[in-house]
Formats: C-alpha cells, sequence, structure tokens
C-alpha cells in the first residue's frame, strides 16, 4: 500500500482541475484519491464527466472513478481547488473549516489579510499567517493561496531584483496565452489575425496588486506590503500557453543589464535548497539570444516551472528593462499550487 | 488628356511599392506613370516582375506596363519610394538632385538634419527644411520622408497631448503585424501560436527617436527636438496588418483621461483643413469600447489613415495610459507618403 | 420617397442576419425596412441588441432601429431569414401563411418537396414550385430557400459540367471556414494549428443531398433529382471566410480539364441575363496559377459571389478533378438569399 | 566504452536532421558519433552551424562536436541522411559505394527499381532488393529509403485493408502541417487565415505512386506493383506538425466500417513482434471520437509512430471512407529511417 499523502482535487473537470490531474499522476509524495465536481458532474465517472483537453490521455486508473461532490466529505487532509471564483470562496471556506488543507488557484481569498499568497522561491515565510488565519477563523485547516497567471513570471523576476537593487516603479505590458481564459475561451473568430487589448475580471488590477503583498514583509498576523508602483497592460494573442510581459523598472540602486541577470541567475532559494519535487533547478533562467523568450519554445523550461527572462537591457525612461514568460497553466496555475503543498509538507503543516 | 500630376513609383514590385500602386489607382490629384524597381524586375511588364500580393487586383492598363530601372530618367517629376533601405539611400539622392521630389518610406534620410520626417498633421511646417535641403545640397528636387509605420500611430496620439498637456515620459509596448516585416517575412512555422518579443533592424531606437524630431520644432535649417524620453518594446504577433501600442505617458500638466478622450477626439489639423484627398476626417478616433481597438477590426478606420485610441484610463506609475492602433502599411507607409505629396502639392512645392 | 420594395430581416442580430443588414445596405431594389429577432433581442434598439461584427459599421440610420419580434406583422411583404433552425421552422411557416414572401438560409425546409431550393444561375425554373406549394398550403406567401454554403460553390462548379458532360459520381473533401459554424463558433484554443476533421448538424449529408434537388429537373408539383452519387469528408480550418473543396469528378462523356474550363469560364445564366444587382459577371471564374485559388485572397471574387476554380486537372481514379472555392457568407449565406429575391422580383413573384 | 552501433547524420544542421539527433539522443541501439552536412557547415561547431529549432535542447555533449563534410570517410558504418533532394542522390551513392548502410529520407532514390522503400510494418521483406542493389551496383553498402511523409500514413492504413478485403481505387485529399515543407517553409503572411491548395515538388504524383511500390510483392530483384488507382489533392495548412488525409475506398470484397476498424485495430506486424526500440505498439490507432483524429491533439500516439485513424464510414460513392493522420516529421521522415535501420539491424544487416 502507498505511503503517499492523499489528495482531492476540487473543480477536477475543469481546466486547471485537469492540469492538476496530469501534473499530480506519478508524483511521489501526493496521491490523487478524490475528484469533486459542480453537481453537474458529481455522480458520473470522470471519464463521462470532463470533455478531456490535455496531451496526455486520462489516467487509465482514473477513467471510471466516481467524480464526488464539492462538500468536506472527501477522504483526504489536502485538496487542491480549480474552481470557478464564482463558486470557490465558500466551498474553499467550507473545507478549510472542516480542517482540511485546501491549495487553491482561485483569487477569492488571495488578497484576504491571513490567507498566504505564496510563490515558494519568494516568501514562503508568508505561511506563518496560517496560524493566525487559524486563530482568528476558528478553523483546523487552513486556505493557501497561488497567484495569478500573469503575475507568477512577473514577481519570479522582480523580486530577486528588489532584493538587490530595490524597485520603485514598474510598468508592465503582457501579452497572454488563450489557456489563460478557461476553456473554451476567445473564439477562433475573434482571434484570427488579431489581438484583444483588454481581459476581464479585473486582470490588470490583479497584476497591479498581488505582487505587493507577494513581496511584502511577513510582521506577525498579517504582510506589510510592499511598496512599489506597477502599472499594467493586458493583452490577449493567440498563443496556447505562456505568459510574454515586457517589464520596464525603475530602481532604488543602479544597475547595469549585467548585474540584472547575474542576480537572476543565480536566484536560488528554499524550494531548491528543500529539493522540492516541482521546484525547477532555476526558478528563474537567463535567455541571451535576442529574439527569445518565446512562448511556445521557451514556456516547457524547468519543466514549466521556470520563468524564463530575456531581452535586459538599459530603458531610456527608467533603468532596466526585459522580457519574462512563464507558462501560465504550470507555474502560472496548478504547478503553483502543487509546489505550495510540496513546501506546506516539507515545514509539517500535513 | 488628363491633367493629373505624373508620379512615378521605385521599388514597384516590393511590398511597399505594390501598396503605392493600389493606393494611387484612381487618385484625384495624381496619375501614376512610371513603375522603376532593381535590375532585377527593370524591363519586364509589371505583371511579370512582381508577386502580387494586394487583395485587388494589379490595374488593368497597368499589368503590361515595363518596369524601368531606378535611374533618374523617369518621366515624371514627383516619385513615391518604397525602396530598400540597403539601396535607398544613393538611388533616392540621384533622383533629388536631378531634380525629382522623392516621397521615400525608407530609413535611410529620415534622421538627416535638413530632411523633413512628415506627418501633416503634426509637423506641416517642417517642409520648411526642404530650403536648407536644397541650400546645402545644391538640389532641384528634394526628399521627404514618412516615419517608420510604429511611429506613425504613436506620434498621432502623443503630438495632440503634448500640446494640450506637454509630455515628459512615455513607455510603449508594440504588437506589430506580420506585414511590417516586408514580404516574405516571418515564416508560418515560427508564428504559429507564437510571440517573437524582438524587431531586426534596429525598430526599437526608431520608435524612441523619431517622434522627438516630429514633434520638434522647426527653428530655420533644422529641427530643436522635442524634450522628452520614450522608452519601447516591439514584438512581432500574428496578426496581417495594423500595428496595436500599449502606451503610459507622463505629463507636465495633469490631466483627467476625459481630458485626453476630448483633446484627440477634436484634434484636426491642415490636412483636415485643406481637404486633402488622403486625409481621414479624424486623424484619431476614440473608441470607448473597452476591448477596442482590435487590429481586425479598427485598422481600416479612416480608410486605414485614422490612428484609433482606446482604453483611456489612469496610470498608477505614469498619469495616463491608452492603446493605439493605425494601419502600418498604409498609414504607417504608402498612403503617409501620399499624404506628404498632397501636402505639398497644396503647399506649392510641384 | 423611397420607391424601393420594403423588406426584413428576420434574426437580424445574429451573424446571418447582421450579412443580410449589410448586403442590403444601399441596395438598389429593396430597402431594409424591419429587424426582427428573438425575444431577448425584441423591443431593444438594434445596436444595443447585436454584439456587431462586421468590418463595415452598423448602418447609421439602423442603429437605434427597434428589433421587433418574428411574428408576422411586419411592415414589408419580404423577409429574409437568418434565424437559427432550431427555430426557423415555424415562424417561417408563420411568414409565409400570412402571406410573405420568405427568403431563407435556414435549413429546415430546404428539402421539402413543394419548397425551391434555388441558385439562380442553376436552377431558376425552381420558383415554379412555388405554385404547387400555395396550393398544397393554401398559403399567400411562399417559402424560398437557399443551399447549405458548402453546397452552393460545389454546384455553380458541377451544374454546367453536369450539363456539357453528365456527372455519374463525385468525391468532396471541404475545409470550410470558421464563420460557417455561427458566432462564435469554435474555440481559438482548439482551433489553434489545428484542423477538426468534422461539422456537426450533418454537413456531410446536406452536401450529399442538396445538390441532387438543385440539379434535378422541375416536374410539375415536384422536382426529380438528379441521378449522380456524391461522397463528402466535412473539415474545419482556421480560416475567417470561405468554404474550399477539393473534387474528383467521374463523368458520363469524357472531357479534358481544358474542356471543364471552357465551360465553366463561359457559363451564364438568367441572373446575368437579367442584370440582377447581385448577380456576378462571371457565376465561376476559373484561375490558372498552380496555387489559387486560396481563401484568403479569392474569396471575395465577383463581390463574393462568384465560385472560383482552380487546378482543373485530370483525376487517375475518375476523370477530372479540381478546386472550388466560394464565400460562405456571401454566396453561401446571405448574398444568395438576396439574388434569390432578386430573380423573384424580375420574376413578377413580388 | 558503449557497445552501441555509431551511426551518423548527413544534413544534420536541417529540419530532418535535427529530428534525427533529436530521436537518437539515448536509443538503446545506435550511438551518434558523426554529424555531417554542407561546406557551409561542415568545420564548425554544431551549435554554430544549426539554427536548432526543436523543442528539446541540442543534447548538451554535441554542441561542441565538429560538423563534418559529406564525404563516406566518417567514423561508423550506419548513416541516416536529412539531406536535400538536391544534393542527396550523389552523396548518398558515394556512401553506399564506400560501404555504408545509408538510410534516407530524401526521394532520390526511393522509386529505383532495387531500393527498398520500407514500412517495417508492411514491407519488411523488400529489403530483399538489396541483395540485388549490391549485384547490379557493385555496392559493398546499400541505401534504403522511406516514403514520403504523406505517404507512410496513408499506407499504414491502406495495407491492412488491402490485405484482407483488396483495394481497387482510392481518392485522397490531404491537409499537411508546416513542418512538411523543411524550414523556414510557407510565409505566416501567406497562411493567416488561409489553405494553400497545392504542394510543389510532385507531391501529389508521389502520393499516387509510392504506395503502389510499397504495398508491391518482392519477385526477386524488384517489386510488382501493387494493382490499384490512387488520387490526391494536397493541401497546406496552418498546422505545425501532423498530415491529416481524408480517404475514399473502394473494395474488392465488401467491408463494414466495424471489419475495417477490426482489421486497423489488430494490424500487428515484424517490428511489433521484434519489439523494435521505435515501433509502436499499435502501427494503426482507432479511435471512435467523431471530430478526431485531430493534428494537435493525435499526432503523437505512439510516440508519434502510430497512425491514428476516425471516422470510419461508409461511403456513398466507394465502400468505406476514413480519416487517417500521422506524425509527418517522426513516423513521416526520422523515426522512419530509424525504425528501418532498427529492422535492419534486427535482420542482421549490420
Amino acid at each position: 500500500m502507498s505511503n503517499k499523502i492523499p489528495v482531492g482535487v476540487l473543480g477536477a473537470t475543469g481546466a486547471v482541475g485537469q492540469k492538476f490531474v496530469t501534473l499530480l499522476e506519478g508524483h511521489p509524495w501526493f496521491e490523487l484519491t478524490e475528484l469533486a465536481a459542480s453537481d453537474r458532474s458529481s455522480g458520473k465517472s470522470f471519464s463521462e464527466a470532463t470533455t478531456w483537453r490535455q496531451y496526455k490521455p486520462i489516467p487509465e486508473w482514473l477513467r471510471a472513478r466516481t467524480v464526488k461532490a464539492c462538500e468536506p466529505n472527501l477522504d483526504c487532509k489536502v485538496v487542491f481547488s480549480g474552481l470557478d471564483s464564482s463558486v470557490a470562496g465558500e466551498i474553499e471556506e467550507s473545507f478549510a473549516r472542516a480542517g482540511y488543507i485546501v491549495l487553491t488557484n482561485s483569487k477569492n481569498h488571495r488578497m484576504d489579510d491571513d490567507v498566504p499568497l505564496l510563490i515558494p522561491e519568494v516568501n514562503p515565510e508568508h505561511l506563518g499567517l496560517i496560524k493566525a488565519q487559524r486563530n482568528r477563523r476558528g478553523w483546523s485547516g487552513a486556505i493557501v493561496t497561488n497567484p495569478n497567471c500573469s503575475v507568477i513570471g512577473l514577481v519570479m523576476a522582480l523580486a530577486p531584483i528588489h532584493r538587490a537593487f530595490g524597485i520603485k516603479r514598474v510598468i508592465v505590458a503582457t501579452m497572454q496565452a488563450l489557456s489563460g481564459a478557461g476553456y473554451p475561451g476567445p473564439s477562433a473568430i475573434d482571434m484570427l489575425g488579431n489581438v484583444i487589448p483588454y481581459i476581464g475580471g479585473n486582470e490588470e488590477e490583479k497584476v497591479e496588486t498581488e505582487p505587493l503583498k507577494i513581496m511584502g514583509a511577513l510582521e506577525g498576523d498579517h504582510v506589510r506590503f510592499a511598496n512599489l508602483l506597477i502599472s499594467v497592460h493586458t493583452n490577449r494573442v493567440f498563443v496556447e500557453d505562456g505568459h510574454l510581459e515586457c517589464v520596464s523598472v525603475e530602481l532604488e540602486k543602479k544597475a547595469k543589464p549585467d548585474d540584472i541577470a547575474r542576480v537572476l541567475e543565480s536566484f536560488r532559494s528554499l524550494p531548491q535548497e528543500l529539493k522540492l519535487p516541482s521546484a525547477p533547478e532555476n526558478p528563474v533562467i537567463v535567455t541571451g539570444e535576442r529574439d527569445r523568450p518565446q512562448p511556445r519554445f521557451d514556456r516547457d523550461a524547468g519543466n514549466g516551472m521556470s520563468a524564463v527572462v530575456g531581452r535586459i537591457r538599459e530603458c531610456p525612461v527608467f533603468d532596466i528593462r526585459f522580457v519574462v514568460l512563464s507558462h501560465n497553466t504550470i507555474r502560472g496555475a496548478a504547478g503553483a499550487s502543487i509546489l505550495n503543498a510540496e513546501l506546506m509538507k516539507s515545514q509539517g503543516y500535513f
């Protein structure tokens, strides 16, 4: 019998849920034992309930598995949530209240004072908020969130720079992949030979605020937000996976492109020290090729868990500018929550 | 017999040349009488020499027309140049020396002190440089240039704002169409589901410097450059025509999005007063739809001669941000030079 | 006051409805006076009720026009129907019963014994079915249908060949545009770098049967179907407009590619004789370029009303093979019904 | 020291060559020791000489390896050729003459009487031609070819049907991926929202003739071609990898779709018996999903070595029709030659 930790997926039939299922297959620490989804799906077999859109087929042994309702009576203590934000809030709370550790990709609780918004390489110490969360809410479980898919790659690049040189202001323009819009997402006839310079759901506001919490300092029961300003333009482009971002940065201390490259290339953190199973060897990969990173060729770097930074150069307006790419459904969603879980396990939370 | 002004096209068989041919067909003032191109093409019939890629067929009466060499013995006094920059420099000079007015899309002479870099709505007075150009170079003709395809839309939006409120700094990220790379341009397999965050030929440098000349002040025999800073990220996206740009602007005087919209919507200039044939009614069209402008749906506004601005909103880092779109092969290339010619004619240069 | 014939559009807010609105704007014979759509839209202004996806803007004078319900109390005697087939059947009958001439793109009545399935160049005499239709159903109005969007181009190419040489068997593979699936149609992430070898709604069956009726002979109150066999493979490709079809044909009488080209090029019919406003000069255009027709470059031939045939060559299995392209939302939908109406008017039906 | 068989790649820097390099990395029987390419590349390091376009990076240990000239002095006895057909003919002969076994993807020798045109699952016995080849040409080595990229998937589906029921006639329409055109291949602006109904290099003729040799019978020193007729329409679509083909088949003996499915699903051959390393478990995979196979989702079946057949249904004109997909750069090119080599080794040719 396996001595892996049994885990469940909430919203298992959706796009993020499918990615959780795919990434958990063969995981060295976790064993996927429970699939839960909306009432429309519960009671059906998984293969029947889901419109599978992953390249790898549904793991054979899960095809006939019955999808359960999203109620806190699952036979596991850890759940990954790919629930839609319209329902995630209450369901995730009900699980945390019932003692489950909830690792969620949904936005609902990201900005709550007592909820960690976690990138294990950047702010692992924010797990300390769980104590306050449990005290305040009387929960035996906990909710831990990962950031918006455009935020993760951005912050993985900004955080080491911020530590080394201090960041005052950032202006970003994103070119985001179709998969970031969920399934089915934008229609083909709208996207053919086109760019849509707008992403709904307050995407720009998220990318402007979440990084301040992530790069903030844990002070007892809350986080003091980092003191920098971010402005974001978001765009949807005809790309399958991989969010590309053009970033201009004003620094506190002057730095040359080579300094920035060195800081990013040498960036290692707790997940690398702990050799967490999903942690990439290099959280940030710096490419010197003049026309990279490109979504199709670079998004899978570090099994989709690395951010790739290129075109680091001086900025005539601010100090430094560059391009960063990260895989929006791996590092930017399901892979992020799994790495969060790995960190929590290694820190004794399970 | 037509009393239109006879004109020629240099580089008539190329992508920009074909656009000149298409836009000049039926022009009320100009009659295309001369087609010239490289030695490889000269001597052939036009239909034989060109790989026609326009949606409208080759004008019937031009199909059998013989393509001439790019030598200043064409039977006209005005030539439009779509020559590749590798050869444009000398050829254009030879024509100007021989008394031709050369309206060129090539970059070679754009930044020369005594050459107008013209957007008729923005800096029509820069035609005054022609006097210095002729004096200094001993030419009876002249060279007049239009800006880079990414510069025109940007400056059409920035110039009215600069006049009304003063601009200090600008950060731009472009998403540029395939046609901007000439024909054949990037390969399909490179662009499939991809974005290339780099455009060769010093594209970023052009977009950072040309606007300073265009928005500068004519002072006798030269232009005093405008005193503002621009930083640009350029990207190639899978779009046929239409360059989209995300723009963040720091102002001298504070202004609200509504103020900016008003200034842009009400912007009219000399080409509109003179009712030049190719001048759009509104040089800048402001859209209030939250997800526009989009390349495929908005690039043809004003017959491809208007810039379309949308998503004007406050910028948390600078003051104002917006998105601007313009048609890169019409307003950004051939249409630009034709409008330049119309302005020159109306000012008595022909 | 206009002495044009007032017409209405049923389903005016949908994809086909919008195309009717666009094509009727400025029509020399018809004046669009009535817009009708589902209950969800009726009562709203047109600009409010429709998500406009055409390149030309909504005609200004129609923006504020109130959308009515699809009930036979519209102030006109001729209606064009772009209704979805789920509701078209009954609504169209109610209009015909109430005395309206209904020109419809919906499939519901296409194969009814007493309903013309019309391509004016191919079977104008099938309008004779209207007499039987009125007798049998006791209607004062009538229903006239146009074929499926993949059928029209195919039959425009096959019919002249059938008349000249006799066709026994045909095997077809289609590559159909996104717009054929209505709006929003397939999702971008499904179509990215992909082909879907299936089109729902019994598409293949339609393309195999409708041509037999269209090319059949009117015999009193019904049509004797043409005696040939068609087999179709349908595919959805990443193209905006224009259905491309690879066609192999077995003939009764042997013919060479040149014979076929001659028959197709010289094909003219009643709409050309009558100079109907929407009739293309050449119903079929034959291209000799080895890699044409291509959807993006050839779909607008004859204002989208011509079929373009290329690559006519011998078939090692049958006799002849070729490629045919036609614009699926113009000749294949709204333009087809408008040409049907023009034919009916010229024949005294209005 | 490795006791793997040392092998070389001719044309290692090109698109097919890179695929050979990628697929040979980690091969259990073969060790890539020699890289050779044109004079333009020879003498350079591999990483310098090649514009690498594979998703996996260049194997680290090959980056600095010097590219040699394509001359028969390589330190191995087996070479894979991805040479362009403009030079492949003579070079491959020079290697065979010098005693090398040449496994080539180039078309030059495919139809030679004494050269095997091999699909190991279909005609492994055609290796018997090598004896005649050596006798006739006085070579100690040999040339063995794999078919055109559109032929392999087609024949993998047709051959089992032909054996079971006899095939008389076949009509095919292909939708071929961009990678089939080599690098850079078609331009993005030509392919945007487009299909090109033509593929150069006599593609249709190849698909009509190669299968007759492959499915033919070895008779001593030559192959008696199979007695069936094939007609092909080829098209280029905006797909990265994976050729999709719509196939209609006339049979000798009647068969139902279920019979065909059974024959294809149960098809196994020598490579499966021998458990050759690159042999897929199922040469042909039959899918019952109504809209599959699709290039993006199914091309990697069997590690890109299986053909996927779907939509098997009756044909109103012939007997049976279906869709088949195969990966054009794996099973259709480099993978094919590697499997050929595995078969030869197992048969004692090395």
